[in-house]
């Protein structure tokens, strides 16, 4: 059986491709899901990918990750600037944990804050669209193959 | 029929008449709901008042009215300060978005934050207790008028 | 006879319509004065409009204000980052004063001071165009009714 | 019958005993919970424990302590650091309401922000563990007791 | 013939007596006025005062000053935090001069400018009502009959 | 032989009962003395109170209780903010130490510094006037009869 | 006929010549004037220089210049560092406006406002006395030329 | 028999006279305490000047003052940018209080903080070398014979 | 032939392998090189590495890469927190630049800067050790094959 | 034979005319090189122009600058901002120096730091194109024609 | 005989040897006035050694330093950071003053203040335990020599 | 044969003698060169002096040094505010490593920056003149002799 990983998502990622396509890029929240799994099953991963608008999911599903020494991807999206609580079930993690950004958060102006989640993280992926997700699925493939 | 509005409340807001009344007047929530419905009536608008403590409620509720291109006009309390969920779901906005306060948050010296969803609204009322919320619906009569 | 009110405008204003036209829309000054004049008389106001590049000036009509009772309607311009004189001048109001603003200078940028006049307003209108300041009267006829 | 009092904890702290032990001690979640109940009777409280990782639920249970004149012990988590929600609610309170912490998070190099609960709270106890809550109990006690 | 001293008022305190009592006293800008003269002739010296809401008025006056070496007195109202035209014309001084406030500006919260003007004069007297003047123009005499 | 227990105060505190009642409450400092003898012997300590307003006698008291191995209560006054002096002679202590406040300085607008002896500290108890003392004297015993 | 140029200059900047020497050189204001004037004359340029101490009177003097569409260089002295209404009336410009310094106020520690016309200007001359001016006037020839 | 008045000085001013000459004036201490009694006589006051070099010190000096009604001249030297613990203990003053410095310490580059005591002095009189205490004694001549 | 890509080092880390092991690894600088450059002829690739001290060369390097449209990883190493040189060489990029960091220079106390050559890269991808290059090269691969 | 001087342009600028030509205007380095010679020529002078992207370089030069009394003119680029090595070389000038730059360095947004160098050189042109060098060749030529 | 030189400890110095073994070293306070003392009657100085915990105690011994032109080796501890007191007291200097430190402040991630003292010291030597005052007496000599 | 040791000097300092004799003394570089080797002789070293311009040869040299286990002496001149690169090449050491300045850095009002090499290095030396870098090769033959 394969190896599970858990892709989460913060507010307003579920609405991918209704939105700002110039930033964003055009593909629609669905093709992200695919994308994942299929390139999941290609490096041996059983790949489930969630979405919420909950700060208080995101911390639940951080614990049951950490129960379950599965590997993480995470994008917080808004939650990146502010959701210490979600730092602090981050850094319970009892496995790989990265941070995917679809653009590149430290180079948006409007954002005072840098992320709080990236201290806790094993590493972050930054500013290739959807690529985010896959060049982080294939770190871990990478990390749990030792 | 006439067209819909949305008009939203975060965190706290359902507790009107029974708060700090000489910064939030006497009037209650109940009565706050009653003026917009017939003041909405009176404008040819079919206004629905809604309230939340959830960030994750205000954040769908945003998303429905962009997908319906519902007029909004919103109330974000305490979030007003912090929530970046919400300010990115106020992003995808497809019709008039009125921010709207009881008293001016701009004029209270405990917040160092200003708000983070001014800029992504078509304007601001603020001060002029739930009368905030009456010129903000005649406002949306005059753009929606056009 | 109808109650008066002064409607000011500080530095460049008077320039209206001559000015970029992508962030103050296409109304000239004429018409603002025009519009602000006969909202007035239907909402039963005597609507007196005032611009100048004085800062001085501006303190004046506020001492004038103050001495008659009479509600004013106020865009600061650039004065609203840095004249304290203008602020300590309103902060002497005997009747409701209304800061507005054309477009919402919360947020733009530029500017990392805030209002110095909000915290002595009744209330702030801002970016709906020349339709922040017909917010305001309608404000005032409420405030004013009572 | 033994007056109610509520013990409230914010995100992540239902795992405790499961996460970092040099910093929150060895004691488990349910010690904790047991550790109030006992004292709570000893001193002639009817004391109930909840956790929740959603910020709605810690306002409504704070609504519903003003609701009943029910003192609260409070111990916020991330939260301290950001919810100006929690703190709108918190505000209302009817009842002695005491902000508790296992670690001291003013001397927590991460944290720039300052309890944004504390000056709505009765007092703070900080620092000694799980005792930080039974501490809090006696203070109720004392003032409770007058 | 005596020698002339000028004290000079700047924005909103010619209005001094019609304005909250509690912070300036009940004295009005007529009895500021009759007080320095009145002292003024007691120590020997011919005093004129005046006032002007504009900057450039007490710029030209400051011009005036250096130019006749007379001393001056100067209240530089809401000036005192941001204009460094006015600053400039003081460091041109050729004779003694004080700035006086009638209460301390440097104990108001409000305010998070020193004085721009206090480099520049001889000394400050601050927060003794108009005693501040009348200590002023005492420290004149004394400078004066060296 | 009870064990002994060293509680000191800062500079002013004194003066407990001769000051500003509606902040730090009607207790006297005599009062505040007999309250921690009197909980002390019922604890089963010998605890002395001391005061001063000098600087190197807290830190020479804080060396005397290190040496001795003697737990210590101290409420560093006006010293909380700026006393590294205090601060380096607290790092050294071989017995608890707790920090106690009468008020709750956290919540006081007027200090920007936050306490410079919370990081080596015990813990900190604030804000349940001379009964700040008492649940710090409980702790005390709590963790000493351990 | 030669073009007009307007050569403006702010607050105290009249008084050249009878102050601080060892900053701004031993030239009078009418040696300015002059000089100006009859390098203008040599580069076909029809130059009237203009001083005034009001903010208000540099304001109309940018709008005259805007509706002229007339060449503009300007000193603007103190208002350099804090007058937005002269930023934003500079801003209206329809032809080349240059700003220039006798001395560099980038090198002078004790202004921590950069200059707030920079933004809008074609470009800046600084720290060549009245040098300055007369390359000012030499980048408009080269640029009039065109 | 004369009312009582104290004038206090804090570190390193008695060494005045042998520091310094151009940032101090010539005047020795003993002339500064000659000065202050002469003065005094003349103006009805028993002065009694002392200075010190120790905190705590000031703290008792103004004890006794708050204990006997007796109005107060306080120089605090370099206590002026940090010492709270002066600060709490002025804070209690039953009569007069009034901060007066040598040079002007408002316009000291070096000094980033300002007065901790401004805020609970009656007034503040800086600049005038050893006239600022001279013009303070006839502050409370003034004040007194109300 | 295959696509060449220009792997580029900055200062210090031609030393890997001999350095702080616990942060940065055990791969030696020549492991490092045979990784990237059997990686990338796996990918199709021609990889060349280089590292220098130099800012200089780094420049150059980049005008190199922008000439021929060659595809850059960079590791600035210490540049990256002040080299503008560096940043603005990179930015004249006509190919995908992705920076890489061996740890996550973002969550290092030590730097207040952040990256200035983040807001004109690609992407960039930090904290899994030299496997930041490799995931860099399969980035390239991905975006190279469109 | 004609007086030497030295045109020195730091790093990026002999790639000027491939790169962002909006901001830079559409001149190629090569003509830049042409403008400055055939100016020179004409003011009697020997004009040479240097570029690099070593700050050692940069520091040589002004070295060889010093030693031989050569006016500079200099463009340092990025190194603007941050090389004080390049500052302390050019405060060890013997003859005139000007920094230049193509734009407005104190208009762009994205730098904080003021120019390290301004406040050691002669004077500053901005915002010209290459013009601003033109210009402060006609400054040196005014300047060394004394 | 031999020339005097005083040796300056500031609080908390006196415990040298009980504290902290692994940042101070483990020489004791009286292995540090021996290892002084020694090393001065080789060079020839009559060293004397003194420490307190008293603000006041360091000023009147600076005092005596300048009377007497008495070199200092001060080593403020704490004071280090906001003694104001002590620095001006050093101000008064009339023979060399060194600044000496253990450890290196500079390095101390905890302290944001710099030193207070250093800007009227001779010179600083930190970092080599109490090499530091060796270090610093060998300067002395040197320059005593000359 | 005696142990090397490298005495580093950074940009501008090999020009020692031809500059500001009042800041940092009439030696020059022969001087100092000259200077360091007898001493070093004296103390049984072979000292090799080196300058340099460029920062990338200051890391070379630390790399060397490193690799030799060399003690180094080290003037980074006006990398010390800057230069990153220098930091981690300087981390890297295998022996003793002495920063001086001849001057007093952290003295000179200008520089905001603190040094980026104190961190990393044994001990700091600075103010004493050439005789910062006689005192610094004294330090290291005690540390050396052990």
């Amino acid at each position: 059986m394969n190896r599970k990983v858990l892709v989460l998502n913060g507010p307003n990622l579920g609405r991918l491709g209704s939105r700002e396509p110039d930033v964003y890029g055009a593909t629609s929240y669905a093709g992200l899901v695919e994308s994942c799994r299929s390139l999941g099953e290609e490096l041996g991963f059983d790949v489930e990918v969630r979405e919420t608008n909950d700060e208080g999911a995101i911390v639940r599903w951080l614990h049951e990750a950490a129960d379950g020494r599965i590997p993480v991807v995470i994008n917080p999206g808004a939650f990146t600037h502010y959701s210490y609580a979600m730092r602090d079930a981050a850094a319970q993690r009892t496995a790989p944990l990265i941070e995917v950004h679809i653009s590149n958060p430290y180079a948006r102006e409007e954002f005072r804050h840098t992320s709080v989640i990236a201290s806790v993280a094993t590493g972050t992926v930054a500013g290739f669209g959807i690529g985010s997700y896959r060049l982080a699925l294939r770190a871990l493939a990478d990390e749990v193959a030792l």
